[in-house]
């Protein structure tokens, strides 16, 4: 069960309303790597962890945390959309700086929330569920969020780059340190699962099913040889079960195929 | 610019036809970590990628692997689909067993589809390029390629689980070795790239516009510490750059929020 | 069955051509509260009506009156369209006016449309069936109806703040009267249903089932008990059936869960 | 912010496995009027809130009571979903009860999610953001209150009806009691908002600019005049400031539109 | 503007409930190629009509025919849900038949719908206005609709194979009279339109800015030549401009792409 | 399988960056007919077929030539992109002039992206699979390649007029040749096809469970006669098999539906 406090967890107050940036700033709310995305995806992680307390303990911590985080944007894009100048103006068409405001804005801010935020991203799109993912296997699930987090304090960062408002810019600093801290946290709980598992998700499928001939070889299906000098292509590999190898000439293995006709009742294209 | 050769990569050919299997199978073609999102996310990473030549060229190379992938499932599923029993049969209702065959089937596969295989997952939901990202940072990127394949090949081993067709089960160990190799890759890929800049993400944002004081601190947001065990909460953070620790009762600190009335254009609910 | 009539409902002719105000339209056109959602939402409860014949009927009447107000908006849209400067001029782009104008178009008007109405929303988001309901239970769908009305004339009021074409308004002014009627109409037709079945939807279901001990608490999950102070918190319910009480601080009163193991074939992180 | 506690709202626990159930109980989690609706809706609603204290206060009160509905279910679902028969079995094709069970599960409830719940529907199809409206005008957002909370109670009673599981039957009931409460509240809310600002949304247009000779007349568009004898066909308005008329012929009043040729560089079809 | 008449436009009336067919006819009500779909096509192409009268009108017929064929399709849908078996009975788990049929149900018809059609496809996938196209050039657009009545009517004749219900199949063969003329008639629209503009859209292009000299020539990307043997491949072309000819063997003409390094301010990988 | 060359199909380099027009081009990259969507829809086409091998072969060929074209495009789009003034500069906000570039670009290209091009339409919504179909007819199935490319074809041209950008120009001059072979190929398989199997898809449904009576009659549905003009009205039909007719009249044959009541488990409002 969940409980609120008014105050939010850090301060989310612009210097001067801003309609542009807060159709940008949705991105981090609503987006593919919003904040919504890592609350929801951290939250049903922890609601349907089988394994030790302490993942499920710490998923919900950070995804109830995560909650604070979806509330200090929505405030924030709330006040960016203080008084925007939406209204019909006689003259507005005519001076170009008010049209180029309105332009970049999202009509729907006012049309639709009444310059309010809402759960979309940047471009209008509604966040959706397919965003998130809870696998059961937390070592994939860590990489999941490790993801999100990269991608996460990447965006925020850009936004940063992209506003002197010092409100503004003051809210995303502490953003960022908690997604230098969400990194943090990501590699110290994938760092202790690989140790215990091995580095390949998941390490509890028996390996002689699997065709372990093609399992360290990096395959050159691209004209031009540059990627041998990665260390993908030689050396260990970094589950320190087998030596990455390079074919520069991979060649099919598999059959051509050739599919048979569908039944009458099905009306394709019969074969001749 | 790209050529195709008749081969398959690979062998793919199931023992015989099986419509219930080929809706699940659907997962790893057309689904949220399905061969498609790995196709499409590594192609446009590289055709994006704006850094050394050995990342472009390695990103092609395996995107173009990838293609094949799709192709090799694509043509397991339209075999699996050989006469499913889709037509009416006065005795159908009578026979619970082709009832269940039935019901266990994407009506799609038949009606939309023609015994075909469709970019969609296991539950007739259609691809989509949000499953994808390329952020112009290959640290961030290389992280959701690794989560990538390791999503992928728990998927694909959940499926080999669920069939004893030896014919899908020789193809999914050929695909499982390559989940195998990739998240290997990636993992060595990430290796080199954390070397050089480190293990934040972005690592060239400046750090002292960051709240250094909360980013490596752990708030424990839900009730209980057993979130405490984890390495995440004590000890040299990951980065190398701070030292854990655990905030037992993290406090908010920011503002409680009251938003300014919206202007009358707006015909919000006024303040009182 | 359906016939047309080839003059609109109302007139739909604007002053001059506004490419930027097209693309505003278009939300109460294809937006989630549009005229295509109360349309097909009309249409499909009348479709399914398994009750009485006046709501059949007065379903049908209003859902073919709804398919009038979207050709009156796309009618409009489309000449909003009219001439929009899209072309390629040599001087654009040293113009920010121009720039702006179509910085604020939707570039699918030109690209896709050829300057036509789509079905789209003001964020260029395509309509889609999730906006609409059809429970069966007409009390609750009437609340469903009256939302929509009432979300759709805040929208287009705020549309016509937006402009001061005079052609514009005059259209507008008929559909916010038509929108006036209609959330009367829904506020009638909920009475009827409320005053035989009472309000708490559904009405058929055996309270003797419910948890009633908890069906007239509000309960304070969030510090501050402003809450206290509504018609909400104390008081006769609206249903008549029990008394509003509050609870200042609410419990948690089920289990802390915890999950079985996941079966082997499963793959996820063991318990322990 | 928000803080967490471990034990649930309340007990959340099935007798026995139930993966189809778990299927269908997907649709009150993550589909149209699911949980996570209300959740989200009502926390944005609260953080826009730019109206008195007790809205704001009121909205964060359910918003927060909301979580702790989808964590029941969600933890309910991960319990139904408990060693559901998904792994292969040579004789499982032979036994047309398994493959019922199998047909009628979500395949991604083991595939993807290793038998956890996701934030999908019933269809599998994901949850997103436009289920949800936060409008800046209460009066019509507690009306998309009241409907979801309809719709909502409506579902759950539709599936309690679907289980004889009594630990599932018993969380149901809570859940319909809350959603008893909750119309009651909206109601309550509702009640008090018309009484101050009259019963069309929104009430601050100035109704002069609108066409009041349409704003109380039911149009009969449809064949039949069954439509004629409702509440809202005759008698006073339900804003108390018009009568209800019937208009059983209705005719349009607007031009036969014909539109102006495109402009040569859009390329349509010319005119003659 | 719109009026609607009580009788359907031809019989739709099953000999008996089947709610798993009632699943799979969804796809032609609210599929890719549903009814919704032509019917939504046809509507805004007719109302974006900027070419001759006659092209209009004729849009407005069959847009206006086929909201009576949704009609027909949700009110078959409902019929066929009659009495759907989805309340709880005891024995219902015990009962193979009974499990599966409930198993090819789609949940949503009894938990959201209330046994009523919906909008979406048999998947449980919602219709969205991406299904439809409206270009502004009516050659491109009766080729859309050409399309669209092939696969509708594919998909027809695939649901009455599906069936032996003879009222289901008795409209099922109007439906596919209709599609049959709708077929017939886009090849009559589009013979006209190709005699005065050619075959190639958009024909006011100046092809002295296309590069013609590949405009004729079949590029054999892939391995081996079998598809020398169409008609595409040589002979005249079919817009009587060219010849058709074949390159065995075709090469890259472009540029091997090297992008620039991003600014700072985007903070990705660095070119070295 | 599939091989990678370096080379682009064609020269893809623009004279200058232009972030807006960047923004415009992804409508013919990810949009529903942009280059991703025939990609898949040939090579979905492709490895589904079970006709005539030079079909397979063909449809292989082209739907790997657009996977270059989708290179081509990406490729050209993170060049428009280079140096985009995304970053705050502390006068950007007076310069009309750069906010107008800024309100016309997509945030995401610098925000998610990282000025790269992504798999998204010029709106910013994401290319799904269900802008492609294969559906075993390939009858039916060419005619949604023909217009797929006539779609394309005027997309590109209209993108054309937009820009003045010589190599924008000379690349995009590229691919509106390719589309006039690609809409001449297709034009001949269909020929082809429609010569052995006549022209109503499909072919093999026996014609005598249709209701001919109906499938050569043009229906009137909307009011005017101008539609009694074309070629659809009158004459044989395209099929030959039968004369087309005009109804200027058409009459409902169908019942007035009446439903009966829902079973007491689904909680519908009852019949009386």
């Amino acid at each position: 069960m969940f409980y609120h406090v008014k105050e939010l967890q850090y301060r989310a107050k612009p210097d001067r309303p801003d309609p542009v940036y807060a159709k940008k700033l949705q991105e981090v709310l609503g987006g593919q790597y919003g904040e919504i995305s890592v609350m929801m995806q951290y939250l049903f992680q922890g609601w349907n962890c089988r394994a030790e307390g302490k993942y499920r303990d710490m998923l919900l911590d950070i995804g109830t945390e995560e909650i604070a985080h979806v509330e200090m944007l929505a405030t924030m894009i709330a006040q960016l959309l203080d008084k925007a100048p939406v209204e019909e103006q006689e003259n507005a068409a005519k001076d170009p700086a008010i049209e180029a405001v309105m332009g970049g804005m999202n009509p729907q801010h006012a049309i639709v929330n009444g310059l309010g935020a809402s759960p979309n991203d940047s471009a209008g799109y509604p966040w959706n569920a397919r965003y998130t993912i809870s696998s059961g296997n937390l070592l994939a699930d860590f990489r999941a969020n490790l993801n999100a987090e990269s991608q996460g304090r990447l965006q925020v960062v850009r936004l940063y780059e992209q506003t002197d408002d010092i409100g503004v810019r003051d809210m995303l600093s502490f953003l960022i340190a908690r997604d230098s801290m969400h990194q943090n946290q990501w590699l110290a709980a994938i760092a202790e699962l690989e140790e215990k598992e091995g580095k390949v998700v998941p390490s509890t499928f028996n390996r002689q099913y699997e065709r372990t001939d093609v399992s360290y070889t990096f395959m050159n299906c691209s004209e031009g040889q540059e990627s041998e000098a990665g260390r993908w292509a030689s050396g260990t590999a970094m589950d320190g079960q087998g030596q990455f190898n390079y074919d520069p000439n991979p060649k099919a293995q598999g059959q051509n195929p050739t599919l048979n006709p569908a039944p009458g009742y099905i009306h394709g294209t019969p074969k001749n």
